[in-house]
């Protein structure tokens, strides 16, 4: 007869579905972190700790803003500039739409329309071409299931290419997708899997579609970023066979983002730098200037982290109306792709193949 | 031809299947306010606010540890126990279990039988009793789905006894269970829905499962509490006739709740509690005494609406894992009634017929 | 300790949330079975089984073709009429559409607009009339859950008139709407729940979803059936306490259904009635008037019976890709509804307020 | 402006997710196919065609029949064998358990463990061998959802050994799981994914799950069978490089197949064949001679063509609870895996892990 396994290692065993935190992941400091995924944020926070600098060398930005939409486009274009601001080198264009928490519906038409606009200048390619979607993180965890939700929604094409060819051809680029799970459910890395069937297929370009997560609320659900510079899961040890990027993969790689949920530690942080502020402005005497003397950066992450202790990183903050929200940013982002992959596909088309 | 609706009012529909926050609700005063939906922590509150009381009059508690498991009894006995801690009189009684995070399945199944051993008290009733269970909340929003998820997986009788009179007799009570969604998606009261259905079926008991909120981290889905309260959905005007009482009933009400979210408002308050502490300490000085001093329970409440402001109260607060605990712990209370309802169900049956 | 349940009591418990088959049930002779659910259908048969009537007497029948959609109204008269027809008395509306299979958007569009036109029959109400929805069915069962998905894609209103009533005012009725679930998964019978809430709510009209069977695989998931005579569940003892009628509620019942499955006896009696046809024809002699002499409508039931024999009427007949035709159908049918029920509403508004 | 696209292409294309039917399979001749799935059935099909044959040369059959449970193995040992049975050489174990559908548990568990056993013959590896399991199939088509849904439910290790080392590694093997969807969600041959994981992952064998069509009632939700021949999906032009086998991967491919559906033309046939043989009994006179000699195989095939014609060869036919069958045996199947793969688990460790 077998023996029994040892329930500590059932106790030990990382729940299932989750990213697992290395010792790395958790020791992350998030407070000033390089990773902060949306690059507006990255740069507001660099600007935040040199506030003398308006301008951050090698890092050029350009705004647009048009009727509840504005378009930022920050261009990283040194090393230099990466290190100030904590993000590879690369152009990213952010799209904020505050108004998309209303749910209206023409709304949300516009910005799946300035999002295939935007999209375009990073899909400059051949008509023939052949575009791979990748649907990054794990379908049963509703604020991570975004980049699935959008591969659900995609209108694929490659097979129809020989299914039916007499209709196909015209308007339309060739379209594969995926949606490879999670480590924690396949055991296999994702760049694993996408490096095998990037092999196998052999895209012109790879677009990952992931969920992120913001430092201000107000960017959570109401935002998209396009980057160009694929997707770094953290400068880890090792981590970088886990990249999804045109080096790894051979191919070029777009990345398509969106916050869906906040870090916990930012309301810690957060409520913790108002307190302080409202300290200054309010406490009489010498006391503020005493305070912010005291009060030290790495004293507050260790404060935040002590907030936080008991559930860690593993805790995130989302508006209870998450499931909705996902559903419908993955409709936007997949109508754009739509609209943006084939050129015969007007907005009406795209409304009716993207399901 | 018909005329198309303003835009500005779809603009201004409240998100489907979230709970209406009425303005009462927005203006809620979470930092001193009665409604905490924990026992123990309502009177671990009542006990802050005057830390000279180290017993509350009117407020009998025991508490029982064993191994992972700590079962506390929260009797409020009168009226002035009532508003002293903020719930209505009656019995609460507790399960913490903070490695119910683990996954350990031993332990879900001592859980579980725990929770049916406590259950026996508040289920006193004759073999041919009826009992109903209604499963509170939105199966859509996964945190919400505690109680949809507890009706999915019980084991109804009702129907069996007369389609199979000849087996189901013995050992068996009747149950019946329903899931009445909520009123953003049905437009229906809960309460008029149940009540409805009380009035048809004529149960002996009804046992309401829904899911709560905790201001304490560790407690989020590792702990069980049982009330024969029934369900009070706060004290605003015209809310009485939503509650699910004896009162609005005519039979007793037994609510059982496990909390899967926390305020995100108790982060950003647990954040200035901490940093007010940790400056009492260290800033030298009468700076300390100033500060305490100048900050009042209403300025910090203000500065925890400020910090959440873009998404009011609106955020919910999980572990990432959610999705996985919510369905686990709801399996342990479908297993933990279904050995409480069912003299002649063992835990191997309960396994078999918990779905 | 408990004494185990005895295993055979499991192994007898029906699976849950399948509709309980009674003795009568099973027995039911669908050959000549005067429940068919469809009033085309049962039209077609009785005019079959006395081929010399071309009008059935009490059975007024009127059809309409345009582009794409047929519709056909057939109105049962009298109570003879009812008894040839086996349907009970009452307006029974078919919208029948064969190129709703091919996800044609334009299509299901008109569809949903043809519907509310019919339904506009059926719903002569005040302004300030409350309509309940229920949506019929086990939502884990894909062809079930028809009545369920359309709940859920419905825009409920009743709640809103007293959150907002500035705006939800002017061309809008008050709309509730309840998926009851099953026997099965709730232990109380569907028209128990219904009644009760009906009691509380006191709509002035109910309408009823419900997926149905069809006896030609043409008519599966292309066919949309209006009736103003309610929800009959056969007529067994005891079944008409089940009914959800005008006599059973106290207020009008309007009944939408839509077959998404076929009857596996159909598939096996076609075969077996165009192998007869076939033999007749070919079959040289008099061997074919032998034929169709011996062979009794009794004797093809038993053969019937006989092929379908180890899983007896649980067999349910769908296409391969249901999952998707129980979506959309019920997408047309809560747009047809939103655009019948609220004056106010337009097409592209019926397109942003069905979720 | 862009041009709307034609109409008439929307109608063209296949309902997304649907497996396409090539002409080839359309013109499938189920009568006579050489694609019955289950060997079993393929082994009668052969015998009945000639009858006088109790043996089939190059086909060896043993047959061990226990309480409930029946296990038959049969040995494809010559290309004469394979043309005779239409399967490729190899061993196909099944394994037939009629009361499966009582839901059992006691049952359930024993056949995990019975499937357990006969899967050890088929992964005879060392302890330190990687396996890659691959789910087929779609998981939003619930009959067609068992490999994915087994592949959620297994556990999985190989990113454990990197994580936890001194825990995972004694009597553990290294097992991934991937589900690649199907070519009408992905627009990906599922072969070109699972090709390109290996090539990659380089796992020492591959086991594919997949959901099968029986030909007979009893069998469907009843059976498993495991092959070592991997998977062929069919014999039709170019699709070859669509089969999983060991000329394909380059590993071992052990195939885990469970009929989860009934072809549609299997009860269109059987009526026919009850009706014929009834009519050779009843009809007197030479009559009978006639009609079987009349009536031959090709003309019985124009006629279930012709019952079925209107949705072809898209319908299934499977019993009312086929959500609830498909995940009871998606989880038997895992537990089998689990407890096959593992050296260290016993029953107890398999239903903790076994998600």
């Amino acid at each position: 007869m077998k023996k029994r396994i040892d329930n500590r290692f059932l106790q030990r065993l990382p729940v299932r579905g989750s990213q697992f935190a290395t010792p790395q992941d958790v020791a992350r400091d998030w407070t000033d972190s390089p990773h902060i995924d949306l690059a507006v944020e990255a740069r507001e926070f660099a600007r935040g700790v040199n506030p003398q600098h308006l301008d951050i060398p090698g890092v050029d930005m350009q705004e647009h803003k048009e009727e509840q939409i504005s378009v930022t486009r920050i261009h990283v274009q040194t090393e230099a500039g990466a290190r100030a601001i904590g993000k590879v080198p690369g152009l990213y264009t952010t799209l904020e739409v505050p108004d998309l928490r209303h749910k209206d519906p023409d709304l949300q038409e516009r910005v799946a329309v300035r999002l295939a606009e935007e999209l375009e200048q990073y899909v400059r390619l051949p008509q023939n071409a052949l575009v791979l979607v990748i649907g990054l993180g794990n379908w049963n965890v509703t604020p991570d299931a975004l980049g699935p939700f959008v591969v659900e929604s995609l209108f694929v094409t490659r097979h129809l290419f020989s299914i039916m060819p007499e209709v196909i051809g015209d308007g339309f680029r060739s379209v594969c997708a995926l949606a490879p799970g999670v480590l924690g459910l396949t055991g296999i890395e994702t760049s694993e899997i996408v490096r095998g069937v990037v092999e196998n297929v052999r895209p012109d370009l790879v677009i990952a579609i992931d969920a992120l997560a913001a430092r201000s609320i107000e960017r959570v659900n109401a935002t998209i970023q396009i980057a160009d510079s694929g997707i770094h899961p953290g400068a880890g040890v090792g981590n970088h066979r886990k990249a999804l990027t045109k080096e790894t993969l051979g191919v070029p790689v777009v990345a398509i983002g969106v916050p869906t949920v906040l870090d916990a530690a930012t309301i810690a942080s957060d409520a913790m730098d108002l307190l302080l502020a409202h300290l200054e402005k309010n406490v009489p005497g010498n006391g503020a200037g005493h305070i912010l003397n005291q009060f030290s950066r790495d004293e507050k992450r260790a404060l935040v982290g002590e907030v936080l202790q008991p559930l860690g990183n593993n805790l995130m903050v989302t508006p209870k109306e998450i499931d909705e929200f996902v559903e419908d940013v993955a409709h936007i982002v997949a109508m754009g792709l739509n609209l943006a992959l084939h050129p015969a596909m007007d907005l009406d088309d795209a409304k009716s193949l993207t399901h």
